[in-house]
């Protein structure tokens, strides 16, 4: 059928992932009653009793995509893959249960190897009192892979969609924004610089909270704990993956609000200057698009701004507008940047001019 | 720490997937009070409510192992990757609910490729009605995968666990053995026929339910209907996915029984007994060893059999022992064989003596 003459495929690049997922999110015809949410948030949503929510989510780690085992310790990705699982259910406010794991793996990885592997998986879910329930393990002939489900549970009142920031709440981040993207961009220099001599030693002093950051990224359980405790439950939350302006105006674009964010109010710790330097790239840009943080982009009625305002690591950065379909940032001079979501090189070529 | 002197690395093929799923299922301690069962059956369980206990599983499929897509439509694929999940929820006696869908796509693949096999997932999530709640597409570097979790739900008295067959129950299997094993064995021909001389139409005549029984296969969510309407309720189950021997063993081996099965009660299609003879290979072999035949194994207590007997999908082939680790199959006169997991080789040699 796809071989017919005159057929020219189309290239997935095209429409890329999330022209894929809308495409399928319309043809979709949920028919269970349980269903509350599909697809489109961090996690779906399921009724599990008269107060509570189930919340399911799944992501993959493919090696040469999302992992080079050059410089990734084995632990640190299996804990890496639980942990980016957990951030989706703590993005939706609530706590991660069980996870399930399914593991694609080629022959050059021994047993030892996967035994490393697994030991990060189960620090994780020690560390996040999280049950590992299920799993599947497969041979690959080629890149190995390791695909988590999560499941979690929040209370129904406390559930926190992306679709539901309203005009006038403030624009909340956690933690600090581009460490892991300065970390990723260490580790690729002493790679090539490996490959070329074969004999260098690695040279990452004062730079190990970013190496951290990437490789071993914490997910904000914190952040909900304290929320909770302050009864605040934030009107829109997302974790941030793929990086803050991306991220910024998914919440945007859903809750149909605007967003403005203040260049220095962003959160950006001084070995990420310190290395944004380095490398010649302006930390602003690493901090909007850098990607891989793992902290939580949130948005707070004004009135709970005094139950946040003492945590050091909840950071306000902006706040939303009803100027739908406009994301901007002011910078210095009180200058406006228009936020992109495919943010890296639009924005570079914009901060040329 | 993998590379230090004189460490020599254990390949994974020395203990194999059995053996590293038990290593693990040592290691893991789960402390979630909701977690009734983890790892080591077809599906973990997790208390729901008062009666009713939610089941989880999944499953993925490695282009290259699982599938080649030389001969495999890809909405077939989408299909079978559903229902094999589905069949693990029957297979506790439950009911599919929700699936997640991950899947890890390379370059190869066109937007209308990926369609074919979204199309192929949502006709099975219709078909089984089922919602598909979340899903996760990233790039693959080499070969595609697409890995599926499901999860359903069950009435907490009606669960059926492998460990639980007893003495002097009756052995019972659906449909028929065999099948899909030798309809790989056509389309594998097919394809070496195809590329040696690059024109060759293929000859599938007569043979077409072996095709739909490895390409298509349905899970027999009939046959748990039927039970539940019957008000039987298994003692034991298991789905057939590594071929009947080696699930008997499992049910028997975890129950601590034997079993004892009879050779001329094997239920063979006329199609599959066809294609052993063409192909030389015993057809008894077939039925124990095929696999991928996604039907049910179960064991009823006696007193239900009246309740099973007009049911022509199901088959009693034989009846639990109180000799553990034994596990026989009766052939023509009367002679005993023994059955082993890794039955392939082993029984077509043991046949040759």
């Amino acid at each position: 059928m796809l071989e017919e003459k005159g057929f020219s495929p189309t290239p997935l690049s095209k429409i890329g992932e999330f022209g894929l997922i809308e495409t399928f999110k319309k043809s979709i015809k949920n028919t269970q009653k349980s269903t509350i949410k599909g697809i489109g948030d961090d996690a779906a949503v399921i009724k599990k009793d008269k107060n509570h929510y189930q919340l399911i989510s799944t992501d993959t780690l493919v090696e040469g995509v999302h992992f080079d085992l050059v410089y990734t310790p084995l632990k640190h990705l299996g804990y890496k893959a639980v942990t980016v699982n957990l951030s989706d259910i703590f993005a939706m406010n609530g706590n991660p249960t069980h996870i399930t794991v399914s593991l694609a793996i080629n022959a050059r990885m021994s047993i030892e190897a996967i035994d490393e592997l697994y030991l990060g998986i189960m620090a994780a879910c020690e560390q996040y009192n999280v049950d590992i329930i299920g799993g599947d393990t497969t041979s690959s002939l080629a890149e190995n892979m390791i695909s988590i489900t999560v499941l979690g549970e929040v209370e129904k009142k406390k559930i926190t969609y992306r679709d539901t920031a309203q005009e006038n709440d403030l624009i909340c981040v956690s933690g600090d924004l581009g460490a892991a993207y300065m970390g990723l961009q260490l580790l690729e220099r002493e790679k090539s610089v490996f490959e070329k001599t074969n004999d260098a030693q690695p040279d990452f002093d004062g730079f190990d909270y970013l190496l951290r950051r990437f490789l071993k990224p914490e997910p904000r359980k914190d952040i909900i704990d304290f929320l909770n405790e302050q009864n605040v439950i934030p009107t829109s939350m997302i974790d941030i993956s793929d990086g803050l302006s991306s991220e910024l105006i998914h919440l945007g674009h859903l809750s149909k609000k605007g967003m403005v964010i203040y260049e220095n109010k962003l959160p950006i710790d001084p070995q990420t200057v310190n290395a944004a330097e380095m490398f010649k790239i302006n930390s602003t840009v690493c901090a909007l698009n850098g990607g891989e943080d793992y902290e939580l982009l949130f948005t707070i009625k004004q009135d709970d701004f005094n139950k946040i305002k003492e945590n050091s690591n909840i950071h306000v950065i902006g706040h939303v507008t009803g100027n739908e379909n406009q994301y901007q940032m002011v910078g210095a001079g009180d200058s406006i940047i228009e936020l992109t979501a495919q943010g890296w090189n639009a924005f570079l070529s914009q901060n040329k001019n």
